[in-house]
């Protein structure tokens, strides 16, 4: 991995923003500048040397085997509380500092211990660059979308009317090890029936069952592999036999409105502009008002990642960044329709890179 | 589920507390409050008659299909920003107001949004409820466990020389949907060889690949299920034949320390004996160094829950609380060993709910 270079750009960029000190604490950004995904903390100073990765026991074993082997490395003991003990090298460094994602009692204790000297919020500059991948990561990444690709075709190749909804996550979930997928992304999601009519599936609680296919149902899968620590996501929706008119209209647009996005999803445009072209797709099917969510994210250390695909999302897309675009149509009570590919912003346009086909979505039975 | 009876509760301990409003937005106490995990957020209110569940578009159906039909419902819609419609709510609410976790970014923006009204931390008040199980709680704990140790008899019967730690975990996962599991409690740790000694199994990324097993290896199984959004969570350490006279006397040592801990797991005991209980065990071996993290932690809606089991835990055990006692020795570059189960507390002490055989560790191969 290339630590040094990112290390660098990262620097670099802190001098831009004007951020002399950056302390780092999610575990996706760690892994990214460290290899090693915490509990810990990495200092980049522009006043040090090198930077500085504590690690509680806990981590040590695995700093000293994993992380990048240009930082200095501080375990920090079981003495002192571990914001303490970083809190304390934070004191010495003047200038201003920046903080990734940290949550309130976090950041109040930082901000107690370091006296109410003022810290920024910095994420964005991390995002700057994580959310465009070099070769590696886009190696990762195709990598992860072969395996989610076998999965899927794992859970089409059992989906019959009454196998149940947590057999064919059984099939996803062997097949994405089997392939050589560390894990899934995310919890699978194998929505039948009205179910499918809701975005993330039902909810697991208590009254909430297994429930097997029937004839006529309709059936959506999103998955997703991780592999290397890069993720993929893919949502295919099938059809045991004949559902009806509505649903293969419904279909059909949002097959059409996914390919128009994806002739806009390219270097130079706002990332907003996809979204609103599946939009006006639908519109023409009067299905907009059933789409509620946004086309599409990011996807690289984490599952959801900038940019954003949304109507909001003030980014704009550029070559080398990897986002889902993933328009759906939900009728309550019904069905639902979500077709999402993994795709790649190269200088020539999207790259599909999960591919599994999204035609043959009818299944004889 | 009981939503009525858990709102009254908090409101009971607002009062106490001196809180007039509180805003949830946490999936987890979602969850336990209002049925449902988000994206939304619950204001509860000493001033409101029923608590006001605000959701956006996307979790609109979930809402009106899952969550307590006790709560008002209010769809925040598209034309303005979700946290923007929550504070029109809270800023005609007089009176203190808290949230449970929230990022600083968020934090900030509600700050504004209510012109810099105090907001306080309220997660202590709310861990007050959840760490104490109810009866539906302790039962899908119970199922929890229950798939949790058919999934570990799954591992254990395919255990043998040849099989790579990726092709165990596909038959953990693999039981786990079979015995009606809904999924995985967490990325599931199969750790072989001198890998069993980190005690989070082995970092997934580049160069990290699968690893076939071998005669004499140790092999570290951390696993759990979720049932009706309630987890479990055990470990077992098996050896692939002899490995040695040292880890022979870890193994018992550890298992020692666990019993030893699980004397002191019961009502009005510190959370941080057992843990004290466990390292004096160890420390009769001279093992104590090589057990870098705390005994354990409670287990319900989240895989970490509190009460922490640490040194440094300031809580104290009672009846119904569900924790985990999983001492373990970690020997850098050889192997590991650690013992866990999810153990209930009862007024007669600790009873585990995960049950597979911690003697039959050795496998003949």
């Amino acid at each position: 991995m290339r630590y040094a270079e990112r290390l660098e750009k990262l620097a670099t960029l802190m001098r831009v923003h004007g951020i002399e000190n950056f302390l780092i604490t999610r575990g996706p950004n760690l892994l990214y500048f460290a290899g090693i995904d915490g509990p810990a903390a990495l200092v980049v100073s522009l006043k040090l040397e090198r930077p500085v990765l504590f690690v509680p026991p806990l981590s040590l074993h695995a700093a000293e085997e994993y992380a990048y082997s240009g930082l200095e490395i501080n375990n920090t003991g079981t003495n002192a509380r571990f914001e303490v003990v970083v809190a304390e090298t934070l004191s010495s460094l003047d200038g201003t500092l920046a903080v990734d994602d940290i949550d309130i009692d976090t950041y109040r204790l930082y901000s107690t211990l370091l006296r109410e000297r003022e810290i920024r919020q910095g994420s964005s500059v991390i995002w700057e660059l994580r959310e465009v991948k070099d070769e590696e990561e886009i190696q990762a990444i195709r990598r992860a979308c072969e395996v989610a690709d076998r999965a899927m075709r794992a859970a089409y190749e059992v989906l019959y009317p009454g196998i149940t909804e947590n057999e064919v996550k059984a099939e996803v979930l062997a097949e994405i090890h089997r392939s050589g997928g560390e894990r899934p992304a995310f919890d699978v999601i194998v929505a039948s029936g009205p179910r499918s009519a809701l975005p993330h599936g039902p909810l697991q609680r208590g009254g909430m069952r297994d429930r097997a296919l029937a004839r006529g149902d309709v059936v959506l899968i999103d998955l997703g592999a991780v592999v290397e620590g890069y993720h993929s996501d893919i949502t295919r929706t099938f059809a045991l036999g004949k559902v009806g008119e509505e649903f293969e209209t419904a279909y059909r647009y949002v097959l059409a409105a996914k390919e128009a996005a994806e002739q806009y999803i390219k270097p130079d445009t706002h990332c907003s502009y996809p979204d609103s072209v599946a939009r006006r797709k639908l519109e023409e099917a009067r299905l907009d008002q059933h789409f509620m969510h946004s086309l599409g994210h990011g996807v690289g250390l984490e599952i959801h990642e900038q940019p954003r695909m949304s109507p909001t999302s003030s980014e704009v897309l550029a070559a080398n960044m990897v986002v889902t675009c993933e328009p759906g149509v939900y009728i309550k009570g019904k069905w639902g329709v979500r077709l999402e590919d993994t795709v790649l912003v190269t200088e020539r346009g999207a790259e599909r890179l999960t591919t599994f086909s999204l035609h043959d979505y009818e299944i004889d039975v």
